[in-house]
């Protein structure tokens, strides 16, 4: 499997739980969180560990509806087990850009045992929003 | 040389060139960055990459000066060649606090041949200020 091929792998995987997230579903990405997993957002006063990102996901399961969004320009950043995909995101619930730096990580095989591309899991998060200076 | 070990160097590598950053000097941060970097804050419309970061930082050299910084609690997670840094961040031009994440990558032996610690550059780097919601 090439890096290209690699990359296109984490971006689909992004693009879904993002996809269910706005559907107020939580769950694909908290499968895809490692228990390593750190958590930033413009909200939290401080970085969060995966036991706090689990409660405040919890909190909102089944509440967010968003019609629209899109990931912009998602780039992959690919070197040997650790990918870093960030991209640009805007979507129908509101009229700002958002920031996005997932970081993966290759934990081992798939489930059939094949290498390529394995089972990826992120270890880091960090959502802003992009707003004029104050 | 050990994982703390390494990840301590890399603490200390981010709090050099921040000192230098609140010194007006932006060229420790230039140095460290590596050709692949991308990167992120607030106030940029979208993800730029090192040459659209080097104009920035030339346009503000010699313009910044902060009297006290610190880096709230730091975490380096290290797998491989690649280490995801994360901290908050305060200072006393402010009264809020930031969030930074910086992912640095091993290119290769130190100039005198040694393997530990080698010398890392920072392949992307995201920003962000704590604020409510609104």
């Amino acid at each position: 499997m090439t890096n290209e091929q690699i990359s296109e792998h984490l971006i689909a995987l992004e693009h879904a739980a993002l996809t269910a997230w706005c559907n107020g579903d939580p769950s694909p990405y908290l499968e895809l969180y490692s228990p390593e997993f750190t958590y930033f957002d413009p909200f939290t006063p401080r970085r969060w560990d995966i036991g706090e990102v689990r409660e405040m996901y919890e909190q909102i399961r089944g509440k967010l509806s968003v019609d629209r969004f899109e990931m912009v320009s998602p780039r992959v950043q690919l070197h040997g087990e650790v990918a870093v995909l960030s991209f640009n995101y805007t979507s129908s619930s509101f009229s700002g850009m958002w920031n996005c730096t997932e970081i993966y990580r290759r934990v081992g095989p798939g489930p059939d045992g094949s290498e390529d591309p394995g089972i990826w899991k992120i270890i880091h998060n960090h959502w802003s929003d992009v707003h004029p200076k104050q």
